[in-house]
């Protein structure tokens, strides 16, 4: 049986899965490892070499590997290259470049886009989710969501990415809390809190936008509307609602089909919550499924 | 000729003027002091009296002091109230509070409005600067933009504040510049850039919403398309956009009549660029005066 690595290495962790490479199948998984921020002056390929052996035997043949994500960035692995929209997985397969000191061993571009009024927006990782995800789903088009710390939206069309934008909502909720008044009432690791969250979502569909709805948390906090140990679930409401909002601006067709979401279990629930509370139709694919489509996919196209 | 004391004492500064009652003319200035947050574990008393000095006689009969601002917050020297709108010079008046430890000295109240749907917002001393411009400008009615750290938005009606919204733009440059991914390219102190900033600018009014139009600045600047001294410039732009598109969201009268700006010398330059820009007319009304009238107001409905 003929096997593929495929790794997911991001800014905050590395993933490693074994791979059938005819029916998908997930034979071997290795524990998390670090990401890029954690491998700062270390050696990419002494590191992966480390990790995979398990996998990696050269008397036997070693299985080729696969790497999406963060890990073709300036500050990753090498740089791989962000070709622009559209792109399929035979456009991703043609600009792969070989992860220097491993042996048969694959860097995955990302893409990015260029808008008419000199607006760029870029990607690594999630433009081969997308394609994974329209793979799982057996069609050729949909409109995505891509939960995160940059959250990702994409639309594709024939089979390929033909548009995706980028919100800093993850990045914009630990920076509230972390460095802004906003944080200071705000209970540490607080467990989700459903009502308040719906507050936030209710706040951010009244006019006046996220710069203005974030502050209600203070207005609520001052005259008791909202406990300590709500406001990091009321931030999240106001900013997945104000992503949504900004994104559905963007797509005004999304109500005629399903949104495919494609998270993780952490941020999942969330979001549902959320696209559901706007009335939209959501159909839920775990986002290391939708990595590990993408990537055989691209496996294919490349012949390996 | 009788005089006031009028302090304007905020989070990040002390400003302190004696003022003829009549006529409202300047008559001394003292060196700016320490904010709110300089006076962790001090006594407001003693800075006071020390500061204030030079003005106070008690053999030749002292001025009254009327102190504006955060000072009247839990967090400062006494708390004073917030009362609901709508809030004219009479209602202030008639909720100053003493500033224990210092004769002839008052601390005025602040505003807070409730929604319908459980939002709150607040605000200490941007009530006192409506109120102020107003007296300036001849008029009972108006929009208010006062920029700032927590920029607020206010409408008058026959002489008194009606409605209010904060909007966290000045923070958020700030949170966004020291704290996130959008910042690390970005030159500390550099001056602002016009350029960038109208690209900021341009790209708030396209669909999408701050979370997204941040962003932006990461992907111009991976690309050539924005220069490290141009990435706050273009942070405000986006920034100050959505806080105009979302105050006027919630004012749809407002291109009927000119906006006044109540702000301070250095915000004044790019809200003004801003809102000519969205095609706004804008009246200038500098801040500190804005304060003085408006306190001097207050102080005759109270007579002192």
């Amino acid at each position: 049986m003929t096997r593929v690595i495929i790794i997911d290495w991001g800014t905050s962790s590395f993933r490693a899965w074994l791979v059938a490479r005819d029916t998908g199948a997930v034979l071997d998984t290795l524990p998390s490892g670090k990401g890029l921020r954690a491998m700062a002056g270390q050696s990419f390929p002494a590191y992966a070499r480390d990790r995979l052996a398990p996998w990696r035997n050269e008397a036997e043949g070693t299985p080729p590997v696969l790497m999406a994500g963060m890990v073709g960035a300036p500050s990753g692995w090498r740089k791989a290259a962000q070709p622009p929209l559209p792109v399929g997985t035979r456009d991703l397969a043609a600009q792969v470049v070989p992860a220097e000191g491993l042996a048969k061993a694959w860097i995955l571009p990302g893409a990015h886009v260029r808008g008419a009024d000199g607006h760029v927006d870029v990607m690594r990782g999630e433009e081969v989710q997308v394609l994974g995800a329209l793979a799982l789903l057996g069609r050729s088009d949909g409109l995505f969501c891509l939960p995160g710390t940059h959250s990702k939206w994409a639309r594709a069309e024939g089979g390929r990415l033909v548009d995706f934008a980028t919100f800093l909502t993850g990045e914009m909720r630990a920076v509230l809390l972390g460095h802004s008044i906003l944080g200071e009432p705000a209970t540490a690791d607080a467990p989700f809190d459903p009502a308040a969250f719906d507050q936030g979502l209710a706040q951010a569909a009244t006019p006046g936008g996220p710069l203005h709805h974030v502050f209600s948390s203070r207005g609520r906090f001052l005259y008791g509307a909202l406990a300590p140990e709500g406001v990091a679930s009321f931030l999240s409401g106001v900013l997945i609602g104000a992503e949504l909002d900004g994104a559905l601006a963007r797509a005004p067709d999304a109500r005629t089909a399903p949104i495919a979401l494609v998270g993780g279990a952490s941020l999942q629930a969330p979001y549902e919550r959320a696209l559901t509370a706007r009335g939209l139709r959501v159909e839920v694919i775990p986002a290391d499924q939708a990595t590990r489509a993408g990537v055989l996919a691209v496996a294919t196209d490349l012949g390996v």
